[in-house]
Parts: C-alpha cells; structure tokens; sequence
C-alpha cells in the first residue's frame, strides 16, 4: 500500500525532543541547509552542521544567530579524514553521542571537472573519481566516525529506541530503474553509495547495534545542484526544498527497525537497486 | 525457466570463427589467462591480450609460442590512459575492429593496501579508492575507447549480428543480494560496475550500434583472488577456472541482443541488481 504510506507520511511531525542530537554533513546549503533548518525549527534537540567552508555559510549563520547554543558549526571536508576524525571527536566531548547523522553531501557537477556526462565518450578518470569519493567514500567514512556516538545514543530523545543514519541517495543511482543512461559518474557514485549503505546495515543488525541505516531520493528539488537540469522536469515534480525536506524528514520520523538497509523516495515507496 | 536454460548453456560450444577479434584486459593470470585460452584453443579467431606487465605473463608468453600470430599481447595499466588509448590504437590499425572486449580485470586485495574489510571500522579512503579505479573505472574506460572498433565489428566472424563487452562482476556486488555484509571496497566497485556496464548499455541500445553488453558472475573459482576466501566454499561450489570460463564463454555465446545491460550468473540465471 505505498499510497496510504505516502499519505500518512506527509501528514507526520517531527518529534525530536531535548536531548537528541543530530548531526548534518554537507550542511551549507540545498537540501543539508533545510534539514538543519527544519530539525531546528520543528524539534527540541541540538544539531550539529558540518561542511568544508563554515565561515562562507550565510544560511548556517543567520540559523546560528537566531538557534544560539542549539546549533554548532564545524568545518569537515570530506576528501580530509582528519577533519571527519575531529568533528566526531569534538561531538564526543561536548555530547557524547548522537542519534540521527544525515549524509546530505553531494557533487554532480563540478566547474571544469565534472559534468554530468552526456554519453560515454565523454566520461573520464577524473570525474568518475572525485564524484565516488565525494558522493559514496565520504558519507562512509562519517558513517565509521560517527558510529559508536550513534551506537551510544539509540533512541535518545526520541519515541523510538534506535539512533538513524539517513544518507542522501537519488534514484538516478537505481541500477534496475536506469532507462535513460547518461550521468555515468553521478549514477555510479549513488549506486556504490548504496551499496555501502546497504552493507552498513546487515552490520549493524547482525551486531544488534541500536541503528537504522536507510537512503532516500528526495525527489528533484530546486537547488543548486539540481539548476542546470530542471527544464524536462514537470512544474509539479520540482519540489522546494522545504516540502522535500518535511516529506525526508517524516520517513526519517516514522521509520521501524525493519526499514533498516532499504532505499525510499519521498513518497515513501522503496526504489529497487 | 532458469534451469532449462542453464543446461542449454552447459551444452553449448563456443563458435567464434576466423576474422573474430576478442579483446581480453586483464589476461596475465586468473579467470583472463583462462578466457584467452579457451578463445585460442576452441575458436579460430584472434586475441588481443593486454595485461600491466606483459614479460612477467610467463601464461601469456607460453600461448603466444603455440598460436603465435593468433595472439597478440599489448600493456595496459587501467590507471593510466594513455595505455589504453595506445591498445585502442594497435588493434585499429592491425584489425580495423573488434568483435568481443572481455573486461577480465579485478582486485580484491593488494597488499598494505586493500584487505577485504570485515567490519566498518577497518574501512579506509585508499583501499575504497583503488577498488574502484581499477574495478569500475578501469573497465569503463577500455569499453570506451573500444567503442567505435566494436561498433565497427559487429557480428564478423560469429553466427550473429552484434559484437559484445563482457565484464566480470561478482554476486557479492549485487545490493539485493546482500545478506552478509562486510567486503565493503569490493561490494561497492562491482556495484558501481554494474551501474557503469548498465548505464553503457542503454547508449548503444539507443544508438542501435551493434554491441551487446552483459555482466557475469564466475562463481567462485580457484584463482589467486579467491585463495584467502576459499575455506568456507563448499567443495561442489568452487571451480576450476577451466569450468569457469567455459560456462561463461556459453553465456556469451549464446548471448541474444535482449540480453543487453543483464547480469548473469554462471548458470544463465539472471542475479538481482
């Protein structure tokens, strides 16, 4: 019944209390800015934003201005494992755990190095690359830092008794949903993402660790990211980043141990691999 | 009816006949020196055999005294392009085209450098990195540059009318097969793979150029790679390469043009994405 799951999901809230502490990874803008935004403004817990330029982030620091000691700002670049390794460290001492990690971060396009490929003739090493550690190697390697915080954490400040990590997919990265081609490093880098992901999971099951993994599409939002791509999409399936991000935040709100290791759009309905 | 069609594949024989070009990367040992092998001993083609250190291929050096001019053995180090460029260019100008690019190359382990990770915690940048050039990237990039010399051998010298790229991926790449965890560097660089070999698929499927393009799970078979991780393999579960490869060269063989972009197993059986 995926439409009365979709349905019950927009109508759900988010009920983070005090006490729950979520950390967002590429934080500075697009769809990272409004989770911070959102678990900020409709929560009670405190929110930990990372991304590589803190100092040039206007949105995280009007939010610090307005949210004071709810929020904290750190620098992590996610191709420099020592930032990652700080960033945990630095949540350790002033929180000692965690409870929701979203790895909002992503790359698909990048002046002079990567373009979203239009045919295999134009793929190349370098892109390929730079797009697998950013989009699948980086959210990973938080994952691994962060894991005993969220271990330690579980439920806390929650209805719920286990800690989340829910990591920015899209369903362009569906291997068996691929009718278009193109996009071959972007596509690439969301399907290992998966895979990661997905491998995460059985882990922590088999380990019976209090942590849900998931991935979910947002669907195409305005941003960014998404600006030079929006022309064929229909007005009606080009989400702000506020409905993307309440509709991600309410499958984050209602998810069940048993979500643990699946794939979900913003409506709710599981992508196939 | 998956069994039927896996005896139909056991009992059939490999058909390449002179003026057949086959392309092996990743010849000097394993599942590659194997296919190079069986091409040369049961088909009247030629083969072009390409591997990182042509001298030190001490079975490539002994095929080469037996069919001499049927074998041609050329360098091509997958992280560096201009071997691969240079490979593209000797078969051009000797042949004019290719019939069949096997994609043979795999790492799963090197040493100080990638072991196949056990848990989270042992996951590192480099070793995800170097899985993923040579496993994914490495592959693509050869099926590019021999793009326009398979498009122009097409069928030549077999029973059909469409050249094809093979490459090895493995189950333990599939997502939706993914029961055990673990192996995180592999895991993602075949899936990324699968990604990549789908995404080419649907370009030549929408080009109508004549190029089928497939991925195959050997099984597990009795090669250097496999060697650490053979212990728990049930003894009717690990082949010979000889075995390997012979069902494989059935699975291309038999290979039909809507076949394009699928993942098979050994037996013919299709594995989930």
């Amino acid at each position: 019944m995926p439409f009365a799951r979709a349905l019950m999901f927009s109508s759900a809230s988010v009920k983070f209390r005090e006490g729950n502490i979520s950390l967002v990874q590429g934080a500075s803008r697009g769809i990272g800015l409004e989770f911070v935004t959102q678990l900020l403004e409709k929560s009670k817990g405190n929110v930990v934003a990372t991304c590589r330029k803190p100092n040039e982030a206007a949105g995280l620091l009007d939010l610090k201005n307005k949210f004071a000691e709810r929020l904290d700002i750190h620098r992590l670049d996610l191709t420099v494992d020592s930032t990652i390794e700080e960033v945990a460290k630095s949540v350790k001492d002033k929180y000692g755990y965690l409870n929701l990690l979203i790895n909002a971060s992503g790359i698909l396009s990048m002046p002079d190095i990567l373009r979203p490929e239009t045919t295999l003739s134009k793929v190349n090493r370098e892109a390929l690359l730079i797009a697998y550690e950013v989009n699948a190697v980086g959210p990973l390697l938080v994952t691994k830092h962060m894991w005993p915080l969220l271990k330690a954490g579980g439920g806390t400040g929650t209805e719920r008794d286990f800690a989340m990590v829910a990591s920015i997919s899209a369903r362009v990265g569906s291997i068996g949903d691929n009718h278009l081609g193109g996009w071959h490093s972007y596509r690439s880098s969301k399907a290992a993402l998966n895979q990661l992901m997905k491998t995460v999971s059985v882990e922590f099951a088999r380990k019976k660790d209090p942590i849900v993994c998931i991935l979910l599409h947002p669907g195409t939002v305005d941003t960014d990211l998404s600006k030079p791509f929006q022309k064929n999409v229909p007005k009606d399936k080009l989400f702000t980043k506020e409905v993307s991000v309440r509709k991600l935040l309410s499958i984050i709100n209602s998810a069940k141990s048993s979500d643990n290791g699946k794939f979900f759009a913003w409506d709710g309905q599981e992508i196939p691999w």
